[in-house]
């Protein structure tokens, strides 16, 4: 009964993402569903990739939260075009689906945009099951969570169409081991890795240079 | 409908989580569900307190992970009784529920036990509706995720007995406030804040202490 249930749940979700996805397609926007633990530093990956995206790609931005406005804010103090969701709207939702983002993306000027970056609520579990109607997804992990989290998460690293492991700046300071890291990566997904640090700035070229490359073969 | 299915399964948890506890009292155990986000350190909090409850009271452990054996593997080293519970063969079940743990608690010498941890899964949402029986609810919190995560997960620290801030030691390297994180913990609870780091051991004391007390005065 509960599966079933749950079934038609995750069915009618999949129809208002590809309603999403249409809407993205027409206006040439590329969307980007950013899946993390709480704390792994997917806002600030946002903020520095708004600005080194900025000379060639404008970037708006969805932000999934339990509660506040914090980080819509912060984007917008980037200059930012950034629509927040507070899901304790709305049950308290642990993750954001497709119907949260269509109602989001009416408050946003779709021509003005190149790339969409939805922030999903911090939860490395329940938003890898919704289907939002982006183009990719990408997993940001970070350095301070552990080296074990590919292992112990398996199905979300599975579903990423590229992986960020922030926080490499800590790298020094903790036991994390790379090689275990990527192992466990490797187990589930051959999806590229970006290691940087969006605290100090390092590594971000690459990742930059990926999403360019991805919005420009659209 | 939905709603109407979710209330059903919380009214049966609830009934099932009264009998884990009427378990639990028989046998004299306090039992402790501890969540925090993937990587906050839950599993080296543990670790330590098992090693510094150990002369004065006996811990046991059930972990809760979506995938892996390595928790309850790395508690057994240090002399814990430990059972895994990996919910990815429950339909990857992203917290712990009250039939979880009653299976596994038939898989633990209660009689040997005075104090019964409970690891739920790495998320800091969706373990915070699931009552499983225990006595008190520990939040694990970490300086790398931010000084922001009480005010953006409200309703998870607001039913917490206490809070632990882990890794302290990483406290000089990142731009965590500690005024920020304690005036939002304030906004929504009074319970008890323990600063400290599992890694280097620093400020475990009065932590324990606490657990010792909670234990006595049941």
């Amino acid at each position: 009964m509960r599966v079933e249930v749950v079934e038609r749940v995750l069915r009618a979700n999949d129809a208002l993402a590809e309603e999403v996805r249409a809407t993205l397609d027409a206006a040439g926007v590329l969307a980007v569903n950013f899946i993390g633990s709480p704390g792994s530093g997917k806002t600030a990956v946002l903020e520095r990739t708004a600005a080194l995206l900025r000379p060639h790609l404008r970037l708006g931005v969805i932000e999934g939260d339990i509660a506040t406005t914090r980080d819509a804010e912060r984007l917008s103090r980037c200059g930012v075009p950034a629509v927040q969701i507070e899901t304790r709207l709305v049950g308290n939702a642990c993750h954001l689906d497709a119907h949260l983002v269509r109602t989001a993306l009416t408050r946003l000027v779709l021509r003005d945009l190149d790339v969409l970056a939805i922030e999903n609520v911090g939860n490395l579990v329940c938003p890898a099951a919704y289907n939002l109607g982006e183009h990719m997804r990408v997993v940001v992990a970070s350095v301070p969570e552990g080296d074990d989290k590919p292992w112990k998460y398996p199905s979300t690293f599975a579903r990423a169409s590229a992986v960020i492991l922030n926080k490499i700046d800590l790298l020094p300071l903790t036991n994390f081991s790379m090689d275990a890291f990527t192992e466990g990566l490797r187990q589930v997904t051959e999806a590229p890795l970006f290691t940087l640090s969006a605290s100090t700035g390092e590594g971000l070229r690459p990742w930059i240079e990926w999403v360019t490359g991805q919005r420009r073969t659209r």
